[in-house]
């Protein structure tokens, strides 16, 4: 059986009364489908000199090496969900330290909050979405393998912020604008 | 006819596999209706030493006064959102000038991204869904009449911030959490 999209249930494109944009709305009963933005919560974690990182083990870039990080929940603070994230992927126990980066992805619609945190301890196990985890030198980090842009730009912010105690989030680098589709 | 909800279309409620919490799932396709925090973009908006306040047209809260602020839409990234609200409520043309304050409102499941700006001439509009648009002395802002407390933080976090040019984004202040549902 195929997988249903809200098409199926006599939903039409049309711009709703008061509105500026097409939304699907059902014919029959009026009813507005929206649909909005995703946000993605994690955080760049050290313990001491070294940054907790996870190699994927799910789709998207299986294999491919991220920080912990993943959608935010339903009544959830995105502080709460970076450090959920954080156990959940590593077994990992954060403390955040300020907000790091405010990137967004407009082409998928996404937008990430990424943090730096602490470890509490240099523990860190498996997670469910992770073939491995493991704290790694600033030398180590195997650049070509990372998963996504935003893990490169979160890892670079962090290494530019450095000691400082109070700093601007950074955005996407000028540089390299993700295009809209 | 009554407004359909996805339980109406065979969904239940059940933890996917790989999954830790309740999702609708589709008892006959297997399709997870994901459902997430949405986000909302705004600005504080200055013209010389005058604030930009609007009062809603709209429910909820109509005839209490805000800054330009709304949900971010899809493919957009919430520079660009912040700067539409103001246009579309305000009919203000801005230049964002800094992160101002993340806030959140776990009970809603809301996220909101609210920048500091400029307005680029004096000129403001009525919009659609505003009843007033105005400039306004720190002196005349209506705090009883404010339609959410995050207007308040942001407008109070935009004091504090004054003159510096890079500052750390603010959160909900610690005296005022809004508690979980």
């Amino acid at each position: 059986m195929s997988v249903p999209s809200p098409e199926d249930f006599r939903f039409r494109r049309q711009v709703p009364d008061g509105d500026t944009r097409e939304r699907l709305v059902c014919d029959s009963c009026g009813w507005i489908h929206y649909v909005n933005p995703k946000i993605v919560v994690g955080a760049v974690c050290v313990w001491q000199d070294k940054i907790l990182l996870c190699r994927r083990a799910i789709e998207p870039r299986r294999g491919y090496w991220t920080i912990p990080a993943g959608y935010l929940e339903q009544e959830e603070t995105p502080e709460a969900g970076a450090m959920r994230e954080a156990k959940e992927e590593a077994g990992a126990e954060i403390a955040l330290s300020g907000l790091l980066g405010v990137y967004s992805i407009p082409r998928i619609s996404q937008v990430h909050l990424i943090y730096r945190a602490t470890l509490l301890s240099p523990e860190v196990a498996v997670g469910e979405e992770s073939l491995a985890v493991g704290l790694y030198d600033w030398a180590e980090i195997p650049w070509p393998d990372l998963a996504f842009p935003t893990v490169r730009w979160a890892l670079q912010h962090h290494r530019e912020v450095g000691a400082a105690a109070a700093f601007a989030p950074r955005t996407n680098p000028a540089e390299e604008q993700i295009p809209p589709r």
